[in-house]
């Protein structure tokens, strides 16, 4: 256990939330070090904070903090300890680069998480992710085994097990039950920039169409596809010029760059879904 | 007459077009200044090439250049003299911003073009324009009236006395008759990173979706609405706290930026149509 | 008098900042809209808040928070309506760009802000500024007259007459004393990345070093050319191909982009000097 | 031997060049695929220009070429295999940002070239460097051993063994000695937009000055310490809020980003030098 604490909080907006939450930090020894807050209207609308704070005990804040301030403000809240970092899940499927900048990130210190455990549809990045002393499962999914592979995915990555479940390219659609039982988020990497070119061939249409910026798009996954809420995106330039090759090329570097952001993000606790959009604090 | 001529080339690749169009300049006292070119595909694909040169007389250039090189490698092409400025006519309804940016960038001598005509559905800028010494139709637009108001406008724009019409936030659909009768290629700014949020009322429905960055497109109008061929895009990086007036306002910055872009590139002669999209050389 | 208020704070960080200043201003009847802060450092740091809230009689505020918060944390504070524009004199010399922006997003509504005289050592924009009914002195400054000018400008300027003075494009240095007297920031925008190029010709050298981005620098005027506190900066790509012409045009629209974001932001209270740089919250 | 070539010339400007060079390719069987070019001033300026073709004999081409066009237009020229990636060696320290972009730029077959040793003052990331299969050789440097590590290092890097050498965050100066036996360009990556920031710790001077961008700037190395022709520079943008780590964390990123748009263009024949500057074709 650290001494620095995160508090996110989401509620409907009203006079007196801030001075509230700091009091009661104050009171218990807390110093603040970052805040940050976002309300979509102050009269009728809806209140989000975050704020990190060292010097308080947080083994015993969240009990008080759920009856003296959540309960009367109508708060939903998650308080977590800023040293334990995050647990990882990831599902691929054989292109590497988005997986590998994760590892890669997390090896260096510079992710706020841990990756445990990498679920694959196909064995070819088994040895790459062994590097790392990351476990590697391989789990065929046909049309006619998705049931029975979801169910060994879920033995492995559901009920809490993890905080987060990250998709960095795993090209197969997850079906609502898998998305109940996982029991955490879900991200996911779309490689274009949403709306445009929701489903499948991104940059080969991107390029038919003649676009001249390419994007990616990192969302929670819902059960509606490419329409989660987003958390980040991000484009580069592209010409006439770029065959769907280059594209694909160009594409996975924001891709990676876009996903780690993400991921990052909602591992430092930034991260609020508001209705079919984020706040990021 | 300037002593300086641009080049526009494209037809079918087969070995030699470089060739055979650099000897020809060079054999008419055409020292060239810049090149650029692009092949879909070499074997089979299609050719583009913009050639500017100084030092040939541009008078004599046109005639001999369709016999000798056009014809046998079945090119179309376009010559122009790079003293002439473009003549535009811009549409505008009631924003400002876009038609500013091309008249400001115009009057200081960064628009390799001039501006003689506006023509709006609004009275609102009238006097703004006149300012600058350029003449505005008002010409009223109701669904009734639509089919009079083009024909009102095809007298002021048609048949060719303008090189370019810029649509700077004209908020009509022009239809296929109008398109047809006007002579000149069309460029329209939509407010939006097209294919994303075509149609109406783009900012409100990108905040809706959450995403991150917004956008404009600058493309030639065709009888798709939302459809032509882009010449160049942009986008802004936003959160989820801009309002839909602020995505408004930034997005306004995008807009006069990317269409003042496109609008210049165009009158350079750098722009070729390639099916639905652009080649910019 | 609006019923909007702002709150810029700065003090050594210590536990129960925030929980005071937002308990005070509950306490008064203030609702909170947004909230920032920054500390450089929790322990024996450095620490800056600001606030703003709407719901609170502005008017008996400033006196009592200074009495109750101020006095006990040993903060500087800044109460300010948010409803009450901050009152501009621009300072230019003869090109325009810097300064049309800003008088056109003033225009427009976008600049929290009144722009109310300009000054100049040339007589070339006084049509163009009149035409937004704005003052316009000229006052030719030489080596031999730049003492008595800067007497006449301190006269038109000096004093607390206006909030903030904008350099927007002014290509005179200003002495320790106009900066003393004048009584106000001076925002100044420099044509470079600062602290690349600082000086004189930085388009011209930058084409020499052979740069790939030409970039501009909005800051506070300090007694040292060119070093004062960087309140905003960004950068456009070039390329070997662009003439010293070129790059001044492409840097006059970074300029004139970097240059309001900072004057818009200094006008909604939300940079703080922070030694030899700002805090922008 | 592929059936791709490329040439890349420069001469001083005068008419009929491209007309020369192209008639020259087109009557050895050679079909353009790209051409671009540039002048420094068509009268009494420099001239350069980038082919590739396909489809001609490149072993015949050179010595021909070389009698019939470049003796007579004074050209310099160098004309390569596409099909032949070029031979680099890397040079490091201890970080590995950098390097680890080029090697899984590399395997993942996105680099023009093969990366065939690496030397480094330090022994930290020979494991690392052995999974990718490439030759690591550990020489350490001292102040009193400089000069005989150097020689060490030219027997292994010198000679023309390669075609380019990168420092990939090699923390040590070359002497001239070195560069002027190694034979072959060397491309070093320097963290900061230079010329801002020369020098050691760039990081921590750009947090000093409170600058709002961070970059990097990647050049072809010469006798003067970060004086060397710029190929490709690119920044983030930070905020009051990044301690030095964070600046150096995010600045390793564009770093990386900047170093292999540089060596990928160099090993692609896209760069000549200009005085002190570059040419990117």
């Amino acid at each position: 256990m650290s001494d620095t604490g995160r508090l996110l909080v989401s509620c409907p907006d009203q006079p007196g939330i801030v001075a509230a939450v700091t009091a009661f930090l104050r009171d218990r020894g807390a110093n603040l070090t970052h805040s940050s807050q976002y309300s979509t209207d102050p009269e009728g609308g809806d209140f989000f904070l975050r704020l990190v704070f060292h010097g308080a005990d947080l083994d015993e804040l969240g009990d008080v903090f759920a009856t003296e301030i959540a309960a009367p403000f109508g708060m939903q809240f998650r308080l977590s300890d800023a040293g334990v970092p995050k647990r990882i899940a990831v599902m691929v499927s054989r292109y590497d680069h988005a997986l590998l900048e994760l590892l890669w990130r997390w090896r260096n210190g510079h992710l706020p998480a841990t990756i445990e455990l990498v679920v694959s549809n196909w064995p070819d990045l088994q040895y790459e992710v062994a590097r790392f002393g990351v476990p590697y499962h391989h789990i065929p999914v046909t049309r006619e085994t998705k049931a029975q592979a979801e169910e060994r995915q879920l033995e492995l990555l559901g009920g809490g097990r993890f905080d987060l479940v990250v998709l960095a390219r795993y090209m197969q659609v997850l079906s609502e039950d898998f998305l109940d039982q996982v029991g955490c988020p879900v991200i996911n990497i779309h490689h274009s920039f949403l709306p445009a070119f929701a489903g499948a061939d991104p940059y080969a249409r991107a390029r038919d169409r003649g676009v001249k910026l390419i994007g990616a798009t990192a969302h929670y996954v819902t059960e509606d596809l490419d329409e989660g809420p987003i958390i980040e995106q991000d484009v580069n330039r592209v010409t006439h010029a770029h065959t769907v090759a280059e594209l694909t090329q160009l594409g996975a570097d924001i891709e990676r760059t876009v996903l780690q952001r993400a991921v990052t993000w909602h591992c430092e606790d930034r991260v609020l879904v508001n209705g079919s959009g984020t706040v990021v604090l």
